[in-house]
């Protein structure tokens, strides 16, 4: 059975990634995109999200809007880091045609919970943004919990240090009410965190693989992601490349077996000096029932290698349509 | 070839059953004990180990003074907290004789390193306490990196919150330059954590299969013990029991299989808000070699096993000398 994949995504440089390896695993069917804030506002990922999906050929791809700022929020700022990374426009700056499309009218949540209802365990569901829009899903309709097939999130550190603070990790920071919800939730989860995602490194002299193909989706591709590289060359001049923070867990959702997993049952802090750290919860620390697994080894250079395969395949593809 | 045990203990009821534990362990030779502050003075700790080892029969064990307080400060107070689950002499406030021995007139510190010359990698260094001994003698001697076998300590937390703060656990937060100075030394180290100690229960039930042998010995660890269970009471109650902090890293020394581990470089957090946090080196995250071994899982039912069958041996033999 073809799994169905729901994206949920702030769309960002390496969300736009997330979507090309997405389309270009066979063994999944993108059945959506839902939208959320993050690197970007919402309406500016969702408007990301069709040019994209369009340039790379695939305009059957629907997109929905999720909401717009935190749980416990009434609005949403872009961080100026977040631009600094992903450009003013998410896209690391590159000019791409707006699409002619507009997104569903049903709402994302709605569509996450009736995609559920309709496909029960066959939904993948990978937020790379914060977990807004899946705990609205979950308090609308808990039954989703148990019906789900799994969700693998990207976002927070278990091992290792946050990268908006020394705790917190920048999705999970967005909203800690809302991932605390989630892990706390009971649905079955598999975080792929900092811990992980920086062990996966991208340079110029893979995103010159895409700018030889000579299409606009290459040209594209390649243009963004040097965007990213040279970002991280400043916010991190020692890593030598840029994390592939939300392909990993899309690479990971489709094939589990990329990374080794921690099982633990998870909270996020949400009071007192560390609000934002995601850790293993005390109080279930000896229930033998663990909802959640924390990715805390990755296979980088076989990840490195589908990826590449994948989005390549999709960028070619792009070309000939 | 039997390991060389060496023990560097703040005792303290935990560390009473490590000892105990080492002392029904005929796979190693405990060839000394090094005092360290904590739990208790390191004054009152020695004592503790003398008379211990005396009333277990084994007066042969040589204990060492290691150093009072931590490397940058310049005195040590025994937390209240610490009088309050351990007892103002460490041991419950249970009555024990005085040793008629004194503790060798090496240093702990000079003990520590000749010990690995002599001994090299049949060198098992179990730090129970902070980690200022295992620092100053790295500090002197900083080629028994290389030489020792492994160290196995217990202490801090990585996928758990601390237990004297959110962020830090006991033993640690006492020195945390200490620890991270040990744990960025490069020696191979297998840290023992609240992630795995707060897994391994002990209740009433046990202690009194201790107090039906009828003899000093028995006496002494089931009394002493009851006074920790009735103190997690207080400070953890849904626990069910006693965490076996120190003796599961004594277990871990002897069979490092009780133990599922994540290979990872660590740090400890010396500046900050999170000052005292134990958590994966970013700047060795993508570093091959891994010199650290963090325990993330335990067979809890086995350790518990084996800590029983042992400490019991122990305690029935002292009656019989």
């Amino acid at each position: 059975m073809t799994q169905k994949l729901i994206l949920d995504l702030d769309t960002g440089i390496d969300d736009a990634l997330a979507i090309s390896y997405a389309l270009g695993s066979p063994e999944v069917d993108l059945i959506g995109i839902v939208g959320t804030y993050g690197n970007v506002l919402l309406q500016q990922g969702i408007r990301n999200d069709l040019a994209i999906t369009d340039l790379l050929g695939h305009p059957e791809v629907k997109v929905y809007q999720g909401l717009p700022h935190a749980l416990k929020k009434d609005s949403f700022e872009v961080q100026p880091v977040s631009a600094f990374i992903h450009g003013q426009n998410g896209i690391g700056e590159t000019v791409i045609p707006d699409s002619d499309r507009e997104p569903e009218n049903e709402s994302g949540i709605d569509f996450i919970i009736d995609a559920v209802k309709t496909y029960g365990k066959d939904v993948v569901y990978v937020p790379t943004g914060p977990q807004t829009n899946l705990a609205a899903a979950i308090r609308k309709a808990p039954e989703i919990i148990g019906q789900i097939g799994k969700v693998v999130l990207m976002g927070g550190a278990l091992t290792v240090p946050g990268n908006v603070s020394a705790w917190a990790e920048a999705n999970i920071s967005q909203d800690p009410d809302a991932a605390d919800e989630v892990f706390r939730s009971g649905i079955p989860a598999t975080m792929v965190g900092l811990d992980v995602t920086l062990q996966t490194l991208l340079t110029r002299k893979e995103t010159e693989q895409w700018r030889q193909l000579g299409n606009a989706a290459g040209r594209f591709l390649a243009d963004m992601t040097d965007f990213y590289i040279k970002a991280y060359e400043t916010t991190a001049p020692g890593l030598g490349g840029c994390g592939l923070h939300d392909p990993l867990a899309v690479g990971v959702a489709i094939d589990p077996t990329l990374v080794a997993t921690l099982p633990i049952n998870m909270q996020t802090d949400v009071e007192g000096a560390t609000r934002g750290r995601t850790i293993g919860d005390p109080d279930k620390l000896n229930d033998p029932r663990k909802t959640m697994q924390v990715a805390v080894g990755v296979d980088a250079p076989r990840f490195l290698s589908e990826f590449m395969t994948r989005i390549t395949n999709v960028a070619r593809s792009a070309k000939a349509e």
